[in-house]
């Protein structure tokens, strides 16, 4: 990566190396996709550790990991870029996307899906042989980085936005799904520094949440909600409480779900 | 906190300290959750007194407390803040959401799930392990401050927006909800200086229109209404006609609703 | 209040103190909201006599007024200001809930449920014990004015919105009515000038058009009709020709109705 | 009227006498009305001359005659002005309503029912004894000009929007229908300059195709269309040819009324 | 024309004389309108020579034509113009339809009942005895040219829109529909030079696909795609195979359709 | 071509020969469409190589290729151009389609039907026997280049929007489909260069995915995702992983359809 590239990227090099533990061949897949420079499509629910794998690759490929969180009213400008009026005149600043394709930094779309029309096409010019971005507005045509790889996720949920098929025959498509629980024990008790024993029993609890999806429940507890349970525990409260805290009591307001919530804590501790 | 953070946020600093009665653990939680920097989700009806739980722990923990009330125009730029035009040339300016990340405030969305879906998205990396806030427009990625702490509230109640799944698995709840009696009646006397007797009868009658709740009555009191009455009785008015006034005319305008408003007034006094 | 303040709502000064004659303890009631401070909603059907009495109220408090008509597209930029471009540079210029607050008049927000769900949220931190504005573009907090006070009104037909709990429990109410027709007949024969046989003759009439409600019509004739058709009479017409004109060719097109409305004309003259 | 109101209303005043026949008291009422400074409703199908009355009784009264098309994109600022940007910077432009209210025109506000909400309320401080125009975004309140007057119309269909009664209750009203055949051959004479018994043909026509009205057929043909017509045959068109081309074939295309309307033009003719 | 207005115009003249071959009196009935300056609606389905009819009465009439295509986003602005800011500051641009009510031109709205509200209410004072084109942006009142003339087109199928009937009952319509087979033949061999007897057949095979229409076909062929398909055989593409790609492969999707087609083709060829 | 249109194309001009191996006479069909000036709507199935044979016409007839993704917030502005503001003031500059039209390039617009009406009805000037593209905002009507020529594409699933009657009639049309196995193995052995044994055995999976179109899959996999495979078979990966990889994961997310495929993917490796 030139000097000038890594320049423009600074802000989004990681600063550490995130802890990620593989659960498969996803790393190699991931990888075979790298060399060939095809877009990956990496699909799991809420929480399960998209991001974090993301985070892990950019970090194994040594490149700047360029994120940015989609939204219904994300549109193609602010991931392209604009033109900004200030105190020399106007210039222009290229978006996220833009960023990531003229310097060579993985860009992540997080729920692309959900993302504005003009959003998703933008990227077509990108996933394809011609490996360009058209800079309508500016009249350029920024030809990718080498370096260049675009990644999104995508939680394929009963009430999610479907992908549009001319979007998603781009991509090569990664699963995602829960650890194992004795893998899962293991990540929390590294994330939170809590003993071994109750971040296993955080999890079983986890588990039985997860067991409540389609009954009222659109997702159970993700890694991430035990992780916080065992950090507040840390903090000196109550197991049962604060799984009350971190997951019972966000995961839902449902009153019956609710009560299946807490009687699974009952159970648990 | 550094002298130019304090600066910043001057304005936003609690004057002084605001009345709050604990009900339950609820400081011990919301404290364990500050020292892990989780952010926090408060849900309860309206007016139980979630604002003032928040500015209790702002107080309490001395920090400057910047809040937003959120509705369904506000968009993210509302939070973040943008380029404004000024006589000398453009400035950026912080929206309040970037001058608590910067400066170290507690930041207090309140109703965030009103707000459109740009909006909730921006917070998703201040609330995971990133904590950083990227600024699109301006080009610059704002690492949070030690001292931030992202709070949330949220009226549950049936007609509610759902919350998104991947918005709430990133919180820690606490469920509030109205104080018992004669707990809510010292907190009626103290805030109105009225005579404990009198505002123990204001709260059975508040109590009295919660039971209505859900026969055309979508809330019942809220502790503030009581309030409200008692400062009304201070200025002479009766109590019937402070209740009438504070809170059984400005409760509903459905007759049926009405009825058993001014039938359960009649019963109270 | 201090001279500057004076200045800056010389134009929202009541130029001649307005005629109104109460019905009840509507005065009081008020006068004891003020005192506490506390925002007050007011209710009732069109031209009852809810703007009259808020500028009667004004008057007697000494304080300016500042009115806004309320719409379906009217925004919280509206309500609180924005920078302007002109010859200079940019300005601020406070809207009128800011000129409000900041220098002390009552704000009467007529039919606030129909603005826009932004313009709605922005009275909230001036309507408990904050009492202050933030303006958010100008990185501003106003506190407000000691003389501030805000007033709603709200016409609770069947057809119109519903008001927010969050927004309707920051309110003491106050119900308006049509006046009792020996009362209401004073009121058109001082404001017209006619003679006050023929003033009772018109309120009969319009006391009739009433009775026609939900019947195809959405709502009687207002005072504020009853004295237009008064005010036609002297001008020469007959009184038959002066309702007609002013009220029942006024209030509905549907044959139905119409036909019934004339037939309450050819009974009453 | 000012010499520099006159001259900011030249371009609306009219230049010469607009032909009008009467047909009841109409100009008496809009007379009594203008005395008393009220504000007109009028009601009527299309091209019945509504619009030509009101420039009969701008003429009459001397005033400039401000008329604006409304449509369900104007908005508030359309009516009221806005800040322009020009090359001495920016500078405040009145809208017609404003420019009308401020030098003391006659206002008319064509199908304001069609109107965007906001356009609708601007004008209730002008409606009522308050007779101002609040100018928020210029912070000046322009009283009423005591030669100004509204004047609204509106169409009653059975298709048309509803009038919200807070803005219907502000007006007296006057009812416009096409005018007895007689004196309608008279106006179709004196409009084309064609012979009377000619004109009585065409109208004799128009009358036939009001009677489909309700059959498919919104509504029939306007006077202005058969002057249209008239205006045809001065041109050497055959009055069936230009029956058709100025009335049946303008009015629908629906096959079944278009049948309906050519069996009355080869009855007529 | 003035030579200011004919330079204004230079680029909307015809550079030669459009073919075109009347099928009954339209010519005359034009004119008629013409000379009493009537705007014309002109009615037929596409492609069948609507547009050229227009070109050439323009052309007869020694007059400009602005042409412009309406559709659903089409607005007031795009029609009358707008403030442009360049290099020297702000500059007024008049938009189409006043370029030719200034100067002096036939304005041709294709498909006016497609453009949004204010577009088509915005040619009302233009269309009726004022003739003029109030700029409320600029502050101007643009008299009509002498030798203005409004011509709008409409596609009366019956998934259009309906032309509302204030728009409507101002012009005189002339309706179009497909030239008859031998007529359109001499069109065919005209515009595309091909053999009069191959013409024939493809215009033959036209005439099948019409009748397909209201069998899930929304139109046939227009005589535009008849002439395609004749240009095609000139480039030495078999009959077949020049129209099945001049129309049958453009005309529809539907499979059963797209049978009928290739049935009505083979049967042709 | 002048020297200054090949300067301002310099960027859309292909860089080297594009691989496409001809199906029919779609080739000679384009040609004639070109020889004629007419514009050509291409149909098909996502990924089954439009884009390519566009590409390849492009490189055949030494023309630059101007492509533009359309998408449903794809406007006018966006296709013609606009004025930017930069240091020395305001520039006009060309939007993809003034490009095209006025330098002379192929212009390809993929899924055109996609776009909002503005930029559907923006191109009808272009594609009729005027050839002309008026730009209102700049008061220019640019002539097109006799190099100019129009290509739109449209996936006719039963899912697309409908394209409009007026648009369609405009185009000559050719219709894509998938390549037959053998052709198609040849082509996924050249792009990926696997060789051809496999490269078949993973067209036969291909051909599999397709059969189950209709049944809860909207389209089976396209020639693209069949060479993505291959590409990573290349890297190393197993066949069977590769087709989950690149096709089977990323075609559907329905459960059932999931199954069927990978029961496919089964079969096959």
């Amino acid at each position: 990566m030139a000097h000038s590239d890594a320049q423009a990227l600074a802000a989004w090099r990681l600063a550490a190396e995130p802890f990620y533990q593989p659960t498969g061949d996803e790393v190699a897949r991931f990888q075979a996709a790298t060399a060939q420079r095809l877009p990956v499509l990496i699909k799991g629910p809420t929480g399960c550790g998209k991001t974090r794998f993301v985070e892990h690759m950019a970090w194994r490929l040594g490149r700047p990991l360029v994120t940015v969180a989609c939204h219904e009213d994300l549109s193609a400008g602010d991931l392209v870029g604009r033109w900004l009026l200030d105190a020399e005149g106007t210039r222009w600043q290229d978006g996220p996307l833009t960023l990531a394709a003229r310097h060579g930094a993985l860009c992540y779309l997080d729920e692309l899906v959900e993302a504005r029309a003009d959003a998703t096409v933008v990227i077509h010019p990108l996933t394809d042989t011609r490996r360009m971005l058209p800079l309508a507005q500016r009249d350029e045509v920024v030809p990718a980085h080498p370096d260049f790889q675009l990644v999104v996720s995508y939680n394929p949920s009963p009430l999610a936005r479907e992908m549009k098929t001319s979007t998603r025959q781009r991509f090569c498509a990664l699963e995602f799904g829960y650890p194992a629980p004795e893998r899962e024990a293991g990540i929390v008790a590294r994330e939170s520094g809590l003993d071994i024993g109750r971040s296993a029993a955080i999890v079983a609890f986890g588990v039985r949440t997860r067991r409540l999806q389609g009954q009222g429940l659109d997702e159970g507890a993700s890694t991430r909600m035990l992780v916080h349970a065992a950090l507040l525990v840390q903090q000196g409260l109550a197991v049962g409480a604060a799984c009350a805290m971190a997951v019972a009591d966000a995961l839902s307001d449902e009153p019956g779900v609710r009560q299946a919530l807490h009687a699974a804590l009952d159970a648990s501790f």
